[in-house]
């Protein structure tokens, strides 16, 4: 019997979920961190979970201890769920570190994610969340083959699309490898059958001729393009266009941009939420509703043999402190705020929340007065890059090809230019993304209307943007993150092997609440 | 002043349109055969077009024609317009030659398309045509890097993820050619400073070590995956898989299917209508209304000097021949179904009639309980390859992560197997594809509810997919089918170099009136 055999009589018999366990169990599927929604049995009556931050990890706790039969209260900082899972559209105000407020005069229907804004297929907790809430998604495209690359030294500043210096990196390459096999001079390394495949394959992948060259013609044309275009009728044939010199391509360090899609947190097919990232956030905010206790500011946390009680301020009018109080808490407060409220933990979780730094990341939404990239230069949706401090342009994976306004990413700019950018004043920081982006669309000059800017370092709830762990953190501090310490347990995307993705915050709120259900259970709750 | 220079002033002075065309002559943009739509001014008083064929093609150039002043109607074989434009729903009946009849049982909101399914981002004119009659458009995703490849004899039969072997064999292919790099084997070719920067490019593009060995490590398994994907909490750690051997990756012939992206018509971003390709046929059905007389079999057409005359009968129920008349005349009729109708047009022109042959293809539509290529399988959208019969099937573009039911296309068959296909009962098509795919889904058996089957050659409205054809017939052929011969011209996608494309009909029709409109103004038209 083979294994296929087996399966289909799998299937047959006991359907479709008994079937995957099988598939995964025989290699057809990976193993996910994610199993699906915990099964949490035997809550002790009366237990309460005070959970603090309304964020993705938050209200995922809450959704499944509520679901379990936990009392559940969560404690926010804003006046919105979601935390960083968070759309800025044309009315909204935001207020950041040093008291500039900024009015988004975005035209309706448009908005940016100042947070995340993409879902890969294998973030399998999350998506399964957005098809809890009904929360529809739409295809982020993340590598549109004719947007630009650019380097600001690269071919006299002139942006190159993608589809050229792909095809000629990967042809011009592929090339050199033909020619030394045909040479001989791979004998050593592989048998000669294995080079016949090769060069097989060769020609198919760089598009090679029957001599193995890479050289203008209809094939080369077809992955690169066209300087006249195939058409329709009399005078409809196409120009083949002409390949770039393997040394102009090399040494313009372009190719550094080819592989961003072949990232597995970037591999086809990415998501978005229809209508921004933030339709999550608000829908975990629509069904916790009347669980969440918004504009809430933790000022302190203290757990003693009986439970723990977090103090905290109203975040608009600071004034009389309030107290809160759980049997048990899940704090998924980001360490870069954690580590300046007073706390009673072990001295190794201490350590390891004064011990991560967090990224400084800034993004700027620019609203223009027509979608030029896709009316002047068929640029629908994807990222171009640039060695410009603001890195990208990303156009809309949205309302493609639709008549009026539209919102760029402008710029979503890290490392030290980020620090730069967040000391600017966001009017600075909107003049500059215009600037360096109409070294790429000089259209930006003329169609530039309005614009939003956040330096996640001044986001008076995150003071950066993620937690930046290296090996080294991870060795020493990780586990001790992990751990449930006395009364209090932590989560969010800094508790777990996926920094700055939503799917941590989801798998490590998930774990949580199955330890601490364990926990909880065992220990009788209160 | 620097090019980039002139280009700013010229936005500043004279707005986006006159930049677009400055960009396009400094090449910042490819030359297109679509200008735009036609500017037809000074139609002749009273002028009349007949046009035969309801499609694409024809309706365009109806579009064109009427705005430009002449009269205009058209007569269409099928009781719907958009030919080939052609979406299959739940309630939809088809009847092939032969007489099988076929009532499409797809749940609401499900469809296939059996003709045109992709639209990609440089088929200018009909993306403005969706524009202009509001055709929504969202992507549509053709490389899913989680979709399959498979060959019945690779790996025991075993499908592959896309990102397996497209990550092994970019990795193993820039490890054997930065190896001989290292070993001065290039040293022929290129320089010293080129070969440099080749190992450093090598390296980002092939995921290799710092040895410039492609081997297991974390770096490895973020292109291809994890045996164990990362997560959140304790025990969150990822398992990096294990490379394939290339010797394996070769033999298995499954590298044939690693550039279907790069093609230039199947980069992204390619999109589809929300709703199936039809709705842009059903959207100028609309615009033309009272226009078009459905259920028109043309029989004859006749042209003198005076003007054209085509004589029909009534698809349905063959009875009286009726006769049409226009000044002029432009054909739209597939030339397999033209060859068999009586014309007398030149004998250069007939030659190219009878000339080319079209393509057998066959599509199958399938209808599952539940959407278990994604839910199981963490297939959103894509194509999966096999060389089955079949060739792919294509996950649905829509309603993505959705509960409840999903259509997929079950096969999109070519070359002899088409023919073998053909032959068949739908209900055997059906069947058939439901075997080969359970080689590759093995929940087919179990959640397999409905299907339907267009086999292209034997489609009563155009007896075959599309013109086919050679380098030889064309440069015999396609100058002469170009002309206007007498009172007649042709049109549509086998009147292009796009053949089976819909921007071929577009820009043929583009085409044709323009050239059509310049002789009835010489000449007076009647």
């Amino acid at each position: 019997m083979t294994r296929r055999d087996l399966l289909r009589m799998i299937g047959l018999s006991a359907g479709g979920a008994a079937m995957y366990q099988a598939m995964s169990s025989l290699g057809f599927a990976a193993e996910s961190p994610y199993k699906g929604s915990p099964k949490l049995q035997g809550a002790p009556r009366g237990a309460s979970v005070l959970i603090l931050g309304a964020g993705l990890a938050g209200m995922v706790a809450a959704y499944e201890l509520r679901q379990a039969g936990y009392k559940v209260q969560l404690l926010e900082y804003n006046a919105r769920p979601g935390g960083r899972n968070w759309t800025l559209r044309g009315g909204d105000t935001y207020t950041e570190l040093g008291g500039e407020t900024q009015h988004c005069q975005f035209d309706r229907g448009l908005y940016i994610n100042p947070g995340p804004w993409r879902i890969p297929y294998h973030h399998r907790g999350l998506l399964d969340y957005c098809k809890k809430l009904n929360v529809p998604l739409e295809p982020f495209v993340q590598i549109n083959y004719n947007a630009y690359l650019h380097g600001a030294n690269a071919f006299g500043g002139k942006p190159q699309r993608y589809r050229t210096i792909n095809a000629d990196y990967r042809g011009h390459t592929a090339e050199l490898l033909a020619k030394v096999a045909q040479q001989g001079k791979l004998d050593a390394q592989i048998s000669k059958e294995d080079q016949a495949q090769l060069l097989d394959s060769l020609r198919e992948w760089g598009a090679l001729d029957k001599n193995y060259a890479y050289a203008q013609g209809p094939s080369v044309s077809n992955r690169r393009g066209y300087d006249k275009l195939p058409g329709g009728g009399l005078s409809a044939k196409p120009t083949d266009s002409q390949p770039l010199q393997l040394h102009d391509v090399l040494n313009s360090q372009l190719w550094r941009n080819l592989t961003e899609g072949e990232i597995f947190e970037f591999q086809t097919t990415l998501f978005q939420p229809v209508g921004g990232m933030g339709r999550i956030g608000e829908a975990f905010g629509h069904e916790l509703q009347g669980l969440i206790h918004y504009n809430a500011k933790v000022t302190g946390i203290q757990q003693d043999e009986q439970g723990v009680t977090v103090s905290y301020v109203d975040a608009r009018h600071p004034g009389s402190t309030q107290k809160a109080h759980g049997d048990w808490c899940i704090c998924t407060i980001p360490l870069s705020i954690l580590s300046q409220i007073p706390m009673n933990v072990s001295a190794s979780m201490a350590n390891a929340i004064g011990a991560v730094p967090y990224a400084a990341t800034v993004k700027v939404g620019l609203q223009f007065k027509r979608r030029f990239w896709e009316e002047d230069e068929d640029i629908y949706g994807g990222i171009t890059a640039t060695d410009l401090p603001i890195n990208n342009i990303s156009y809309p994976s949205s309302d493609f090809n639709s008549k009026g306004k539209g919102v760029l990413l402008g710029g979503y700019i890290w490392g030290l230019n980020a620090y730069e950018f967040t000391a600017m004043t966001p009017e600075e920081r909107i003049r500059k993304a215009v600037e360096y982006g109409s070294q790429i669309h000089p259209q930006y000059k003329t169609e530039f209307e309005n614009g939003i800017a956040v330096a996640w370092h001044r986001a008076p709830f995150t003071m950066g943007c993620f937690a930046s762990w290296s090996d080294e953190l991870r060795a020493k501090h990780y586990g001790n993150l992990c751990q449930i310490d006395g009364r209090i347990a932590l989560a969010g995307e800094h508790v777990s092997y996926l920094p700055a993705w939503q799917e941590g915050a989801v798998t490590s709120a998930l774990d949580v609440v199955t330890r601490l259900h364990q926990r909880m259970v065992a220990g009788g709750a209160a």
